[in-house]
């Protein structure tokens, strides 16, 4: 069996890798790609470096064919809408022909697609359910639904078996990662457990949905298994609740204090801190699971290699 | 002002181009592309053969800028589902490209997209609605989806003033043309019309969204001159009845009696003789309308040149 992590060398990524590598074993072969890898990848694991969007790269990389991919390699959303020529090669063109490109070596292979939540666009005063319609705010966003949107009828036609996963922000990223526009979720985390003061853009009352690395990983793995006739886009189940209430556990889990002085950003609250409840049962009964509570994600969020 | 009509020499170019050339006569220059032109064009209308999939072509036509672009080049549901390459490239890569080459010639130049209701997937037993989910059963319908995405985020970006209309199959159109799954919906007049017998694929209760070319022009053009700040997709008012309905009013138009053997291909009534209410309100109050009942969309279906 051959397996591949596209951004492999990212945040989720690297989460990611060191799970396939311990699950798999000898059982399979580990491919991992990215531009560049900074960190320690698994014993066992090959790495490729390289751009997905030159086509002679990706021909080369895909040649072998592959039973599973995992494709997670995106330019943050913060950071598309800043370069919109190169968000719309590494978020929309890239992953149309990668996808192509992994059908055309061996049909109906699985493909894991780490998707977002900047689908759904302006959430607020919504519950969120299966039927909630999509306008996404960003190109970044618009980009992840039209890749949706084109792997779901690649399915359909049996081409690829793919799967979509709408992530949220995850915590805890490196506090030196920018691009993000839900970088505040993270950098809390950081500031708190190192005692610093942080001007939070968004105020205490703002209500995100929080999602460990720990927990996106367990939900990409448990994708890649799920039938070929399960659906082909879900919104895993996340952890709901406001800026303050994720303090309020750092506070618990580090034995710190948290030093923060609120802001009151419109455009980043609205983006990611007026999230409704989601209806998260049909994820539910498929198998996903989100972080427990507050004080389980602040564990998870200071879990594993945090550079 | 410069106004550019891409796939011209189809069934919906055609009437546009003689529609805008009566109306802008020498008040606009009018140019007209296609891979090819099989009739005559309007007098004063520059025609200019290619390829938009082919980048120099496309760098050629788009080059002296243009104010107002009707974008409705596209390859037939039906022709794209057997042949998913040429599909991809003409209903997705091209209209993508098309849209980028547009803004970097010229800043929130307008924009018309002929989108199809094909974004809508299953529409059994729904009322059709702003709110409407969308899950496409076709690439077709795929494709315009997420062409429709990308010119909405386009237009967010302030790079194009763009608006998708969303069109249900034409009538008539001419018998020769094959390639749309509704063909059957224009079949019946020219059948009933030249006194011929017809063996209709779906039953005589198969409820259809129906319009004629002449109401899809009067929309394309009401649509040129919104305000930008208006909706960016906008689903026109059609005429919803049934092909049985059809029939009595095209036998009352043309005084011919109708040889129908009614079929019932389940898989032609799922995507087109299946269609719920609209509930148009919305493109009602913005001033577009639809054949007014069954006995015009007939004169209107008869009217112009059907060749």
């Amino acid at each position: 069996m051959r397996v591949l992590v596209t951004g492999a060398g990212g945040f989720l990524g690297r989460g990611l890798a060191h799970a396939l590598a311990d699950r798999l074993g000898a059982l399979a072969r580990l491919v991992l790609t990215d531009v560049a890898f900074g960190g320690a990848t698994p014993p066992g694991a090959e790495t490729i470096e390289g751009d997905l969007g030159d086509a002679s790269f990706l021909e080369d990389l895909l040649g072998p064919g592959f039973d599973l991919v995992f494709h997670l390699a995106s330019l943050p959303g913060a950071l598309a809408e800043q370069a919109p020529e190169l968000g719309y090669r590494v978020n929309l063109t890239a992953p149309l022909e990668f996808a192509r490109g992994l059908a055309a070596t061996r049909r109906r292979a699985r493909l894991v697609f780490a998707s977002s939540i900047a689908v759904y666009g302006d959430l607020a005063g919504r519950t969120v359910t299966e039927a909630t319609a999509l306008d996404p705010l960003l190109s970044y966003g618009a980009h992840k639904r039209m890749t949706e949107i084109f792997l779901s009828d690649m399915t359909r036609r049996g081409e690829l078996s793919a799967i979509s996963l709408r992530f949220p922000g995850l915590v805890a990223r490196p506090p030196t990662q920018s691009g993000h526009g839900s970088a505040f979720m993270s950098l809390i985390f950081h500031k708190i457990a190192g005692g610093e003061a942080y001007e939070c853009p968004v105020p205490a009352e703002a209500s995100c949905w929080w999602m460990s690395r720990k927990a996106a990983v367990n939900a990409l793995v448990h994708a890649a298994a799920l039938s070929p006739t399960s659906p082909a886009i879900v919104q895993p189940p996340v952890l709901h609740g406001t800026v303050g209430d994720a303090a309020a556990a750092i506070e618990r889990v580090t034995g710190r204090r948290a030093l923060i002085e609120w802001g009151d950003d419109a455009h980043l609250t609205r983006l990611f801190g007026a999230m409704p409840p989601l209806e998260a049962g049909a994820s539910l009964r498929l198998g996903f699971s989100a972080d427990a509570d507050m004080d389980a994600l602040a564990h998870a969020a200071f879990e594993g290699d945090l550079s």
